[in-house]
């Protein structure tokens, strides 16, 4: 398994000991896993090539020739991360590409041997073949989350989140819905209270304004999503018609997750790390 | 321990067996309970007087008496939630605690002896004495959230969060940040990209618009939040004034929880929720 993050100082004996293999994104990183490496265990190496966040920097490798690091460090390959891999139209794409085998080579001839490099996550593998290089880390595309902006989903999404009915009652009109009594009842409604929050990964942002789905109906959250609970409107069935403990889609067949983070202002990642671990994950 | 929302049907067993009080929402609830719950222990009765969320409604109160289920529980305390208490002025307040010792009566007289109640949470407590009752609940106020609206915190705040910085780098005007390459840097700058992101409790909606302070200098994010970096710019620093490792800090001193809520467009237990449970918490 390989740590892009490792944490600073970097700590080369823990690594070791669980048998990781560290990406090392700095001067200051490459110094530690050489100094606490003495097994001469295999590393990755960083590069940055256009997002000015994690890796080495061109002079960085630049200076690599004048230290004696660089002939200590077994490379099971280089990488880099692309800007904007979602979007095929971004020139961007190709100039970080070119820097990666620009880099590549300025490293190989270093090491006196030809060097592994990876460039694509999940989005980049719809960039073309010449992005593939030697390793692919697909993540995202795991999960079906779509790899193109603006474009249709070219995968199925693999995840679902539902909810339970807790509670369900006939509120008057003229009542009000949930904490700072936010909204008024137009007419007296059939409310259900379901077991999701914002404690569980239904942001606070779509308090009076989400949606959620039972028997692929529609059905507007009334108020402020609490903690761990939130009203929803389920007049449009029948007194008796749902029961307590009944599911609710909260994404799903009938809003995709891509749907559900846009409503949030966010990305699909965005959602699914703020789904709290304590909710039960079933694999189908 | 009480348990709110004990899911979906109530397993009484599971409680006992976890030495758990259950709060009883509603009559289903309380069925659930009196048929499992063998040896007689004690639940809690949560009674709604205008959230309409969880609780039982007036008429349920009513109809209790013409069961055989109310003469069969052991009743610690009756609870009810204020829909607004963090503000004084709402008039609502009153009618809900009203509710409240008029619904605690009929179920006192139900029962043939008095029954205690509960209606305040943190907020609730700065509401003045009528309110406290026999019971209170503080929970946001034992970590030093402000429970008034619009007002000085009469209290101080116990959390704050840092990260670490991970790399540092000279980066070139013109060059962009990030993910989507959301900013094109406007001279050259020192950057610092920091070990944390959306997934451990910065939002990605602080990309371009969020601060964060470094021995006390607010220093701008820049470009895009990343799943677990993030990148700021440190050019009111010197080269060589910081270094990798260094605390940089999202909320505390310079920066309340409650302000960095607002900058969220949330409230403090949202982000104290969404604060990743694998993030290491210390105790001072």
């Amino acid at each position: 398994m390989y740590i892009l993050n490792c944490g600073q100082p970097l700590n080369a004996q823990i690594l070791i000991k669980h048998n990781l293999i560290p990406v090392l994104n700095s001067v200051e990183d490459i110094k530690s896993w050489v100094c606490g490496n003495l097994n001469n265990e295999s590393c990755v190496i960083h590069l940055d090539t256009g997002m000015n966040r994690l890796g080495l920097s061109y002079s960085n490798i630049l200076d690599l020739k004048k230290t004696k690091y660089i002939n200590k460090l077994k490379i099971k390959f280089l990488m880099t991360h692309l800007a904007s891999a979602e979007n095929a139209k971004k020139k961007f794409n190709e100039i970080q590409l070119n820097k990666l085998q620009k880099y590549t080579k300025i490293i190989s001839k270093i090491k006196n041997h030809s060097i592994k490099s990876s460039i694509c996550n999940s989005s980049a593998i719809w960039l073309g073949e010449k992005y593939l290089l030697n390793i692919v880390r697909p993540g995202a595309s795991f999960l079906g989350i779509n790899p193109l902006l603006n474009k249709q989903n070219p995968l199925k999404e693999t995840v679902s989140m539902y909810a339970q009915i807790t509670q369900i009652r006939k509120a008057l009109k003229n009542t009000s819905v949930g904490y700072g009594q936010t909204v008024k009842l137009k007419k007296d409604s059939l409310l259900a209270t379901i077991s999701i929050g914002y404690s569980n990964g239904l942001s606070r942002l779509l308090s009076n304004k989400g949606s959620v789905y039972i028997n692929n109906k529609k059905l507007d959250i009334l108020g402020r999503v609490s903690m761990d609970l939130t009203v929803i409107d389920i007049s449009k069935f029948k007194d008796r018609e749902l029961k307590i403990g009944d599911i609710v889609e909260i994404f799903g067949p009938n809003k995709s997750l891509e749907k559900f983070a846009i409503e949030n202002n966010t990305i699909p990642y965005e959602i699914l790390c703020n789904i709290d671990k304590n909710i039960p994950k079933i694999i189908v």
